[in-house]
């Protein structure tokens, strides 16, 4: 996301979205874990991973978690921080706050769904 | 979708977004066309095809051919008017201006693109 323009994080702060920090090696959610938010990272870096595989590094500005916002089954990965990581909470409220703020957002997480439930059925199939 | 609350359609309508009507067998587009819209269902039904088999029966208020505004690549099944069929055009622009409008309308988007995602890689896998 962030490679097409930078994300204005003034957004999920005018809507009140909670913000946590990690160390290095501490996990934001484990695989099989239930949630009902997804992140977005603002400093530092998370890895998500999956039977030991890192399927993906995710900066700031990325986001990760999304299938939580339309979908209560448990994470397809865990995602753990690799270095001092602060991330922001998004839950389906704040979702939609930021959508109506900036509907691009929309349209940017939609895209994200589709490449990694696409990357999950490759790795099933 | 509208099985949880009927869509306002008067915001297609101040958004100005294109209808077009279908006879019985017309087709809405061919899997394996290029598309660069979505459709929502005014009035009657399309039937969504692939191989001859129906996958789905989309009424009033539901939508289909969503992959288009995320992505470029080809459709992933025919949609074909099965009666008198009244369709809006949905392209980005107009799902931005819907999306700014109606939040909410991002995260039902977002809940038909897993399942039908979904759906794909099981008659994959």
């Amino acid at each position: 996301m962030s490679d097409e323009q930078p994300f204005d994080f003034s957004i999920l702060d005018r809507v009140g979205a909670p913000h946590r920090r990690y160390g290095p090696g501490e996990k934001v959610f484990l695989e099989e874990d239930t949630g009902n938010a997804m992140y977005m990272v603002r400093s530092g870096r998370v890895d998500l991973i999956t039977y030991g595989i890192i399927l993906e590094n995710v900066r700031s500005g990325g986001v990760f978690g999304e299938m939580a916002l339309i979908d209560d089954g448990p994470r397809s990965a865990a995602a753990i921080a690799a270095e001092p990581t602060e991330v922001v909470v998004i839950d389906k409220p704040t979702f939609i706050a930021v959508v109506g703020a900036d509907p691009q957002f929309a349209l940017k997480v939609m895209g994200l769904l589709a490449t990694r439930l696409r990357r999950m059925n490759k790795q099933v199939g």
